[in-house]
């Protein structure tokens, strides 16, 4: 038989093929697809929305959860999210520690070391403390040092660098963070009265860099700080010079228990299955050297501009979207707690946060099954033209982690590392210190990958 | 037959496979090339010894062409490669402008705006001028207001600003450019007395950008400036509230003639093929405003460190390394000439540039023929873990764009581009905006695409 390829027959293979590859969808949802993230990204790039409110948020300055600052913060993101379009906007409480830093003062023959306490630290004995100082490479040299008695009565001194090896500066981060997390706690089971790490950051300058530490079990709590890495290159070389000699170290703090605080929380159902819930978040809280404006008034911004560009949208999204200002991510994750209990019962699809700075984003981290990875893989190519090319299955993020569902997607914005660290829980960590442009692509980045989970199903 | 796979049937097989895919081969040197650009980063990362150079460099201050400083600059050059292990280094004369900016200010009913000379500009009258502003969106509604007479004895103020929703900073300094580069020339046609530019940054601040600019064949030549973005946004202001207000505009500068400077060149003779050159280059001359850090103190330190890697090296390179710094790429491009007319007669088969910051880097910019195009591509996945994606054929640069050759690949370093035009041509241009890291990156990244594309002879 002679098979004529008529017009007709053309027409209904072509529906066929159309059906059996999808095609004729694929393309025209591909297109739109385009149009609508180029329309993010320049609608970010244009208005600047996110940039705008983070200058907002940081003229309020330091945000440490349980400050007057930090409430403060609540207010200025629940009148702001009442402004959006949002079908609700309320505060969650939450309960947080209070903890309020004092006189920070070291100095070695009056030559002055820049330091500041960890968070959480208990006091120095009011009016400081005189002592000689051991400084000690790592953990391996503390016990060495220990079990022949040398750490008892002396400040143990952390020199443990951030190694610069590392192409992203979180693995460096990750590597190091142990002497600031338990050194207090591991120094005074062998007699320590307070322990010193060298600051987290990649660079040579004299700013401390504060951050959480934990007592863990430890009998006795020590006083804990960070010096500069200028400071502890410093004092390197004094004890070199004289490893008698003593360090003056006043670190006064005093913890106030626990007050009350709040996530503040917004919402846009959604128009096909509002019962599922899409979050998007950010933490509120910051340390309180600084205004926070990377860590995390970014986030915070990113979640919220996000959300705008997506409910200024004609076209509704599928499922609700949920932006959460996490309170307290720094001290505790008490927000995270909080809403995670809270909402337990509640079907959650996607959970995405931004809680790595406010610079150019290069891609999105998820904790997802293999399956769910690869199909948001091939939307890789629609980000490329706007630099983000890391889809990696390598974690979410601190708060975002807290929420429990069967079938949740989490997932985390993944900017570029190198500076990050240059100002993460230190007195640089400032309004100045964000580029308009660089924090705006990663506003048009969230709701880009929210629109597109949603929009094609990927999330269930 | 009953075939038996045999142990050496296996043996056997595996060598034909080997032969027939190269797969062995492959993986071994694929492997190599690994530890190898491993190595550069870890290198480059940990002794920054291009972030110390620069830091050397930006203390000599602006190196305008034809200043004492670019001279002190060339001394510096010299001198540094002297020490870094090349077979031979020198300077080749070159003959540059010497153009001396003088007195810069500007008021509006004393208001005053931040204002500065385009490279190259006459003279305002010594004293100063006060005219009439005209302020145009662009060149139509110049030529709008030219045929009706509007132009004529005033002060023609371009305020068209980059255009935020370019993803890519350089393709809105491309859209805007013209007014800086011609809008004398076109402002004179019609009369006018002077010209000013908003200037070419993504940022609203007070730091007026200068650059160079062009009468062509313009029969008067007008004094012409850029005025802050912020200067811009005050002037647009003012106009509206008193269009027939005056300008009081003094912009001196003196042209100096012509004078010799010089190219910096060093050289290590390759181990197979010496008489194929490969140029790495960046440009030593900058604007007078600041450092020229970013531009281009940034490239000049990203080939003298990608060189230094590259020596430092047991194996050598199979071709000659040439590391040029460009004298007078903001003023003519006087070196590169010189440097393509000198190097006529010689076999070059590679040259990059750095001339784009000292950013972190996204990748490479080729200028090469497809089918070459395709094949760097494959090594694109051994920049990825270092965050390089981009192998364009979009370009190389404006120095090593002057030389001529038969089977020359020309290439330029990709870095992000979204803080560039922040300090571009500004008094912002300074050692403190670069990050050491971000630079370090693009100096390993350097050394990373000659060594592969010499050692696996991509380039002939």
């Amino acid at each position: 038989m002679r098979v004529v390829f008529s017009h007709a027959n053309f027409f209904f293979m072509r529906i066929f093929l159309s059906l059996l590859f999808g095609l004729h969808i694929c393309l025209i949802s591909a297109q739109s697809d385009e149009a609508v993230l180029q329309s993010f990204y320049t609608t970010a790039l244009e208005k600047q929305q996110s940039y705008k409110w983070l200058g907002e948020l940081c003229a309020i300055g330091g945000r440490l959860a349980g400050s007057e600052n930090a409430a403060e913060a609540v207010k200025w993101g629940y009148e702001t999210m009442k402004e959006m379009g949002f079908d609700t906007v309320y505060l969650q409480e939450t309960e947080v520690p209070h903890w309020v830093r004092g006189v920070e003062y070291a100095h070695w023959n009056n030559l002055p070391l820049a330091v500041t306490s960890l968070g959480g630290s208990v006091s120095t004995p009011q009016g400081g403390m005189l002592a000689e100082v051991v400084e000690v490479a790592d953990f391996d040299e503390l016990d060495s040092l220990g079990k022949i008695g040398q750490i008892e009565g002396k400040i143990v001194f952390y020199n443990y660098p951030m190694k610069q090896h590392y192409i992203k500066t979180f693995h460096a981060y990750g590597d190091a963070v142990k002497y600031r997390w338990r050194g207090a706690q591991m120094a005074s089971e062998y007699g320590a009265i307070a322990s010193l790490v060298r600051s987290l950051t990649n660079r040579l300058d004299d700013f401390p860099h504060t951050g959480s530490m934990s007592y863990q079990d430890a009998e006795i709590k020590i006083p804990s700080g960070a010096i500069s890495t200028i400071g502890a290159e410093r004092l390197s070389e004094y004890l070199k010079i004289n490893p008698r000699g003593k360090l003056f170290l006043q670190l006064e703090s005093k913890h106030h228990g626990r007050v009350v605080s709040h996530n503040v929380i917004a919402e846009k159902y959604g128009a096909r299955y509002p019962e599922k819930i899409m979050v998007l978040g950010g933490h509120l809280d910051s340390w309180d050297l600084a205004d926070g404006a990377h860590d995390d008034g970014a986030g915070c911004v990113h979640a919220m501009g996000a959300a705008k560009l997506l409910l200024d949208r004609e076209e509704p999204l599928k499922r609700t979207l949920r932006v959460v200002l996490f309170m307290n991510e720094e001290f505790g994750l008490d927000g995270a707690k909080t809403y995670a209990d809270f909402s337990e019962d509640e079907m959650h699809v996607l959970a995405i946060e931004s809680d790595a700075g406010g610079y150019i984003p290069r891609g999105f981290s998820f904790d997802t099954d293999a399956e769910t990875l690869e199909k948001i893989r091939t939307f890789q190519p629609l980000f490329l033209p706007y630099g983000l090319f890391e889809f990696t299955n390598q974690g979410s993020g601190a708060d975002v982690g807290q929420i429990r569902g069967k079938n949740i997607v989490l997932g985390g914005l993944r900017p570029e590392s190198q500076r990050y660290f240059d100002v993460h829980h230190a007195a640089t960590d400032v309004y100045g210190a964000v580029n308009a442009r660089e924090l705006e692509m990663g506003t048009a980045s969230l709701a880009a990958i929210v629109f597109l989970l949603d929009t094609h199903d990927v999330i269930r």
